[in-house]
């Protein structure tokens, strides 16, 4: 009973597959495997078929006993009840709360001593990103930075003295629904209300600012050798990094609204750094420049040219994985 | 050398009176007397003649001995370095950065151990303010709350996890500069930029608010009572209870935009509580209605009706002094 716990679980649960990760203390990921998150009806059965995707990977490392506890990066995760509560995306959780971390927590306890709980935790993904960027990544030695995550939505884990703010309901760090555009001008957001940061600066609203800008105008773009409903924020980034116009001017507001947020961010934390991730960095420089410009204009002459901008440092591994695995040391 | 150290010194260092107070661990200021701030022309001066007014106090209570510490609330303080940083309305810093908690340690410290330092702390006044609900006030038991100054600008003191935030710089917690009106509409704001919370919503902007109106419309109001320069958010107050028009939608007007900012902060840190303190809040439900209402209307549903809205609960003590000495301990 008294092996060395080195290693911890890392699990990315997604609305398509849900990653197992097996991580040593030096951030490698020694053993992986994954399963459909949406091929079971209901949460029991989704928990039973993980458990049996992971045990050959625990087996791998020798065991449970070698591992010191779980963690789960999920959408619409609450790290103080351990349960995902609601998520849209997910059959066997849409309309109902899911106590996750305590069904996994039982379901992976010892048999050596069924009644010791197995720890697991469980946190929204942008907060598993933070956690990965603060152990393995960007973030490394750093107390006060904020991950905005720049995909489908626009996510946020936030670090004030080292430590994940997660508020007095666990729901802290919604910062793609601050509002950036008041009045009836706002466009409409997935949270019921107008004018949020997400509905511009996501993957999504960046097309949708394509697409805004080819029907408002005739301006000629690459963008529009493509039909226009299905342009992805990725087909502006390759047009921009071909010199195309309108494209650029997509980034160059996108950034100018992401730099002017991040200035608002500062005056509440006061952060070392931003760390972006998600698809819309692999656009580099043509995102993070203008994001950089906007905010040292935007911000509190005190605050000026004193933030990092950077890219995650987990792009290419299997960041989601690493960061959840980070809850658990 | 061991007497129990059941005192802390607790300083309000304002514009016009730095007051000294001497404090218990059930927070009653037991001692107090005051200076002048600017009636000297260095800092050190000033420190000699805090020591000289201290001295009575501090032999009240026993001696240095007996005092756990000292804790400074003032404009522009720095809590990781301890020095006031160019603070405007200070003439023996308005240029400079004063190293104040330190040269308060040195003079303070106990002729019979010169070599260990007297330990002295400093915050700005609205993070004091926060110390003092935490310790005392209205936010007692809470670990995540905000507390909002309105006076002459907005301040905020924003506690996580029951520890204030200071920032990586120390200069976190500046939500009277978040920007509510974007573009050049904006009121010009003392920092430099334009449509800051604080131009619309410390007494000043109230009083601004007020203005405004009575100039751009010829709508009768009691506020035509007295010459429109001279205007204070206090006159506005009085009007409103009297029920003036054009007073009442100043304080809806001003309490939407509030609403609205909380709502933002919200998203950020999720607090169990948000606190005002000062001046506009003796306008009671004037005031503090239209803000809940706003809130509610304006921040994402999943935190609908979860915060509580409160006056602070050291209006009537000496709030600044009690919140100070509660850095000391």
């Amino acid at each position: 009973m008294n092996e060395p716990k080195n290693y911890a679980i890392g699990v990315d649960l997604g609305g398509t597959n849900t990653v197992f990760g097996i991580v040593d203390a030096q951030g490698n990921i020694v053993a992986q495997d994954s399963i459909k998150t949406q091929a079971y009806s209901t949460a029991e059965a989704f928990v039973e078929a993980g458990v049996a995707c992971l045990q050959p990977l625990i087996n791998q490392v020798g065991g449970i006993e070698s591992i010191v506890g779980m963690g789960i990066g999920a959408p619409n995760a609450n790290y103080y009840s351990g349960a995902i509560e609601i998520a849209p995306n997910i059959a066997w959780a849409h309309d109902t709360v899911v106590p996750l971390a305590q069904m996994f927590s039982e379901s992976l306890a010892p048999c050596s001593s069924p009644l010791a709980p197995f720890p697991v935790r469980m946190t929204n993904d942008a907060n598993a990103a933070a956690m990965g960027e603060m152990a393995y990544g960007a973030a490394r030695g750093m107390k006060n930075f904020i991950v905005i995550t720049l995909g489908t939505g626009v996510g946020s884990g936030i670090v004030v003295n080292g430590q994940l703010l997660y508020g007095h309901d666990g729901f802290a760090g919604e910062l793609g629904h601050v509002i950036m555009v008041r009045g009836k001008e706002g466009r409409l957001c997935g949270c019921g209300r107008t004018g949020c940061l997400e509905t511009y600066c996501s993957a999504t609203g960046v097309a949708r600012t394509a697409r805004e800008i080819l029907t408002k105008t005739d301006r000629p773009s690459l963008l529009r050798n493509k039909p226009i409903d299905q342009i992805e924020s990725l087909d502006v980034s390759i047009a921009a990094s071909q010199g195309d116009e309108v494209a650029n001017e997509i980034f160059q507001f996108t950034g100018k609204m992401l730099g002017e947020a991040c200035a608002d961010f500062t005056a509440f934390s006061s952060p070392e750094a931003f760390i972006f991730f998600g698809g819309l960095c692999k656009a580099g420089d043509l995102i993070m420049k203008p994001i950089e410009e906007s905010y040292n204009q935007a911000v509190m002459p005190i605050f000026r040219g004193k933030a990092k901008f950077l890219i995650s440092g987990l792009m290419n591994a299997n960041a989601a994985v690493l960061g959840a695995s980070a809850l658990a040391w």
